[in-house]
């Protein structure tokens, strides 16, 4: 097992009628800012809840953060913050609005020229403007955890950010939200927590035998309740075992003590970034031919999750791997996410040798859990996945 | 799955070397009281490495807090704690310690009369004195936890306090420190932890499919690391392992959305008071009896522990509920630990109608998950288990 540092002091508020308490979990005299995307949460009942519960309280709101919440427009929020002298911001939404709300967190407070330069120069934000957030829509883990990516539209560009100043205080996570996410939303929430998870256990063995098996645990369910939640999200039980899976596979809990991969999701950003394609379903193009391009140096933990998680018994090491493969790409098909990157464009041609000059360009020659994914490696792996 | 609210602020410091972080982990200018118990630290090397760390700091040192820390102990403790001015307290032990400081963190800022009110009349700590600990004993999680439990040895009593003022503010685990345990307190150690998971766990299904996986999660690890830990503390994986399964036995996380027992460590406790059996024998001794007593209400848990945690494969429910008990007691006697109180004492008759009358007195008239067991029914759990 490896070394590690673990905190994570958001406090989480899970089940049904909990959006009320969020009065109580904000500052008496705070001004808030309530972030919110596309207006699905005045469709859903969740804005009337939330204005309800805050309705001692001055609040400004600012609403249309797009998927792959984008700097341009956090930019205008972070205008109001400033002229409108706001001490506490609200997330109500999805990964995209979380994460949004982390940035403005961070770019709230940053004392340099352009906020650009948080993401850009990767600068780890140690004290934050406050906030709490109501998810809407379980997927990304950004409740729970201090990490967030901004978009910039002008740049094709996707980077993340981070730091110990930016975990949400609070988070409520009420599972009948999940009733009203449409099918598209419900599969890629299921693909995203599913491939965070793979992320984190799918390298190598350390002997940490707890983490393993934290990791299998969400894998599992994940399995269990996808069927039940895409079928009948009005289940309560699945949407709630859901609604924690997602949040418990990017909490920073079973990443710690073992190394962490996230190729997949640098190389997905790319997809993203260029095509407009959902973050999970590029996570479901990209991870397929990583786990076939890098076999050899990830047998070990294929086998060990293809008998433990896909319960497959017969074959010798080799064999289970490469069945717990094609078994997670049936899984992802099953929810009618495609895998390959030709289902989503006929553009794709090139595709692999931008991203590896990208990559290049950024000074990103080692990927992986060993560091020694370079571009070249990577342009193998996008083109095995047109 | 229940509704539930989830905060554990706790920084962990986990690995090799971390000890030597302590200083970074304590406010500059910290007037700091060092606890620690019967003197192991001193043979170990903890106690030099941690005085090493602290040569920065002015450091008050309290030694001899006994397994069950003890009131009338405490007490001159926090004379101390009154007279230096402390600012901050650092525990170096085991749960015993950890509890011992977590009360004196309380009694240090209480307002009232007697500090015993706190355990009396189950006084809520909202804000204690801060303090962080080192860990030299994997047990009873309470290094990730804000529950302590303490003894009073005029009145045979053993009584719990807590309150979110009371989690560690850091604990560092190093898991080198196991190779130098006794057997004796691997076997208590593996026990406790085990038992913690089984009192949040063993109760009746609420659908909360991701708990009860990560329940069996600690609990398989801890089976599978028993053996290796008790014949070779020096193994640094399995100790490793075995350290994290004790905290995530009981930091809070695995009892969120599902209902607790906890009836085991109620009458548990009673037999550390009256005979001063080490606290995890109690639980050996009592758990088997509580699952036969209990067997209608539990026999669904009692039979998903046996599939998913032993492999028992044969039989229907009820056989393979029973199995999984005789599994339990199997594996508590395969680490020395006797599952019978006549095994500690010749002096057992009458014990139950005693503990029974005590509860009775208390008002505790209805325990377990149910909250429905009562004197009567503990009295005769207790005399299942002579």
């Amino acid at each position: 097992m490896l070394n590690f540092e673990f905190k994570n002091p958001t406090k989480i508020l899970f089940g049904k009628g909990q959006i009320e308490k969020v009065a109580s979990e904000i500052p008496a005299n705070a001004k808030v800012l309530m972030l919110y995307g596309g207006g699905s949460i005045k469709k859903n009942g969740v804005y009337e809840q939330v204005k309800n519960a805050l309705k001692n309280f001055e609040v400004v709101e600012f609403g249309g953060i797009p998927a792959n919440p984008e700097y341009e427009i956090l930019m205008d929020a972070l205008k109001i913050i400033k002229s409108e002298n706001i001490t506490y911001m609200l997330a109500v939404g999805g990964g995209s609005v979380i994460d949004g709300t982390k940035f403005l967190s961070a770019a709230a407070l940053y004392k340099g020229d352009s906020p650009w330069d948080i993401l850009k120069n990767a600068i780890k934000t140690e004290v934050g403007l406050p906030f709490g957030t109501v998810l809407t829509l379980p997927a990304t883990g950004s409740e729970m955890n201090s990490g967030s990516v901004i978009t910039r539209r002008e740049t094709q560009e996707k980077l993340g950010m981070g730091g110990p100043g930016l975990f949400p205080q609070f988070s409520i996570l009420d599972p009948e939200v999940v009733k009203s996410i449409p099918q598209r939303q419900l599969a890629n929430g299921i693909t995203d927590a599913f491939t965070h998870v793979l992320e984190q256990y799918m390298t190598y063995p350390t002997g940490a035998s707890l983490q393993d098996r934290f990791a299998e645990s969400i894998m599992q369910t994940l399995i269990e309740v996808a069927p039940v939640v895409t079928n009948d999200p009005a289940n309560y039980d699945a949407a709630a075992n859901f609604m924690w899976c997602c949040t418990m596979a990017l909490n920073g809990l079973i990443q710690k003590g073992v190394p962490g991969d996230w190729a997949v999701h640098a190389m997905g950003h790319e997809l993203t970034a260029q095509f407009g394609i959902d973050h999970a379903r590029t996570l479901a193009v990209i991870a397929p031919s990583h786990y076939r391009y890098n076999f050899e140096s990830k047998r070990e933990k294929l086998a060990q999750y293809g008998k433990r998680v896909w319960g497959i018994r017969e074959g010798d090491t080799d064999a289970i791997a490469k069945a717990a493969i094609y078994k997670t790409e049936a899984f992802f098909k099953s929810l009618g996410i495609d895998t390959k990157l030709s289902d989503y464009t006929a553009d794709f041609e090139g595709t692999a040798q931008k991203i590896a000059k990208r990559f290049t360009e950024r000074g990103w020659l080692g990927l992986g859990e060993h560091k020694r994914l370079s571009p070249a490696d990577v342009e193998k792996i996008v083109e095995m996945s047109y």
